[in-house]
């Protein structure tokens, strides 16, 4: 079994929570309050500019060329066109080019990018995929999810479902979790525990995330 | 005016919020439950153990031989001393060395802590020390405050107080005050500011971490 | 004076010094054997990959999103288009892209490269600048002034000046002064002697890097 | 056969260089002139305060409490009691605590100490203890060696033989064999070649280390 496989048991149900969770069930039923969706939308810019550094240190630290060049042509493409793209999604939504920049982390957005960026950084290069596989693989699954469920009459959210569940995003999950996968093929019994436990904390924060835009969570202090 | 005194007017209602939380005036008047103070005594353990990487990384990104020694010093005191006693604080409170070794951190423990290496990893050296400050002055004002007040009724909460109230302790923080003032010196505005919001939000993470003991916070998914 | 304008005076001999080395004279006026040239494009192939990471490295470390962008943007021009270019003109030169994949560091390449990676992963982001700063500005001060000298009647090595003295590498170079004032502007004079000292020992590596190819340098050991 | 008996076939012959070198010869049979033995006092004392981080960024990456106090207890020991033994050894040779700050790092102790840093910083925890084995063995190895062909009639060489080929550091290298031991076991083919070229590197630059100070080599340029 590979090592991502070995990973489903403990990530269905993360992926399931994900699914049930209202701020998920409202995209897909296009009942949800665009509040929340705003708030979303927001943090997910905030999230992604911190996510451009993980892709940046996966090219840094890459053991040989040939992922280097992979990681850079995710950083490019992020930094450049899903960025634009998420520019645009968001002015559809009436939130400006300077709202997204004048957005400060929420607390959970904090949370999870610096959880990011610590592994990406001081951890080994297999804990840096670890923590970058639970965003791909859980869009695309909540994607395809709602999208097998049918289209919702909200153009914005059938345009988000249609985003995350394309036959493009489901190939960056899956070529994420090839690389997982050929990582973990060379790791021993310890190390690749090591992965297990950075994926599911990852993956916990792809929920928390969620949930933070339902609450529209902010500093208490 | 000294950097470190220009963040007195921010930092203040922080210390007042944290000496005004309900674990703190229990710790102060000796009426606090045990319960929420024994998940403070091993989470504050696992975030040592965190800290520890930070003043690592003071020492592996320190200038000059003068503050690699410094930064290896209190590696080596905390390390060694400090968490030994914490040991022995914990065994007071009932909790085994195993009970510490294998407690996992709580949402903002992690969050915390993520914040704290990833800063110190990955920022500038000013701002590694901006991120270590509020701990050091956080829990010296605060067991000032609590000293002035007077001694509670309870043995372990005392000595709670008088660790953080004492003369070394406090030494402690205006070395780390010092240091601040020193990298702050010699940094034009924009940097400054980025010292500024880094020292901010770590001072939050300290309401928060007393926050989530009170609450006995744990991770929902 | 601007920060960059206070290095000239120690930058201008060393360029002076490369441009007067019997590398870049034999590139010059055509006459350079072509074994060393062939050295120095098999080590210049290495040392981008390596130069890879520091633009990765800048992409994770930048404190603003513009900055992030536009190492993201050089960090995908050279690992595509550049590195491609790279190959093309070594297989003009009879250099296989397998023996490319297959050069060792040099202990010139490797040292250069550990000091770039080192300074970019553990220094200051105005470090990180001040290192990568002497590749261009070097080579395009030697491209220019080769190509004032006139063009030699060797394709090779015309085409190879006409690179380092094109508009496009100009303003390459152009922007990384532009950063390494912008980032010395906020600097105190403590920081701004660190990255003096910093820019100084990678444009001493500009020298040794065309010494080491001269000299078709080998590990003893 | 354990990972460190697998390197012995590559280590050895540098082992032997390194015995056979005339610093090492001249140090055994007492014979060397001090200007290069100075040279070496000098440079050896920059690379401890490089040494200092690779322990230091040990602690910082190491995965389990164990081993952060080991390398926190190595860094304090090294920056602490090693560095005065130091200084007060240089003093024998009238090298000044002043002379000893001022000493500039030379091409080689760049070299090498960049190639540690930079390895311990953005490689994994594995590479990080490969590249820090070789000074610990190399030493050991030679200063058992010389001791057993018997003491110079020199004061300071015999002392130098005697620290190296004493129990407490050939303890200190056990440890560091049965650490590589440790994280090789759990380690793949892939993984395992990194760590084999990493040692080996550094291992090298054991040898060049010797031979830049019998060369008392500087900067050309």
């Amino acid at each position: 079994m590979s090592f991502v496989a070995s990973l489903e048991p403990e990530a269905e149900p993360i992926w399931e929570a994900i699914h049930d969770h209202p701020m998920v069930r409202g995209i897909g039923d296009g009942s949800l309050d665009e509040a929340p969706f705003r708030y979303w939308v927001r943090q997910d810019y905030v999230y992604l500019i911190e996510y451009n550094r993980v892709f940046a240190l996966g090219a840094a630290r890459a053991p040989d060329l040939e992922r280097i060049e992979r990681f850079a042509d995710l950083l490019s493409e992020t930094v450049s066109t899903e960025m634009d793209l998420h520019r645009s999604y968001a002015a559809e939504f009436g939130i400006s080019e300077a709202e997204l920049e004048e957005t400060d982390p929420s607390p959970t957005t904090r949370a999870y990018t610096d959880f990011l960026v610590r592994t990406a950084a001081t951890g080994s290069f297999g804990e840096l995929v670890a923590v970058l596989l639970p965003c791909m693989w859980g869009f695309n699954e909540t994607g395809r999810r709602l999208a097998e469920e049918g289209v919702p009459d909200h153009e914005g959210y059938a345009a988000w479902i249609e985003t995350y569940a394309s036959e493009e995003f489901t190939e960056l999950a899956e070529w994420c979790k090839e690389l997982m996968d050929e990582v973990a093929a060379e790791a021993g019994e310890t190390r690749r525990n090591r992965y297990r436990e950075a994926f599911l904390t990852s993956a916990r924060y792809e929920y928390r995330f969620w949930d933070a835009a339902w609450h529209e969570e902010e500093w208490a202090i």
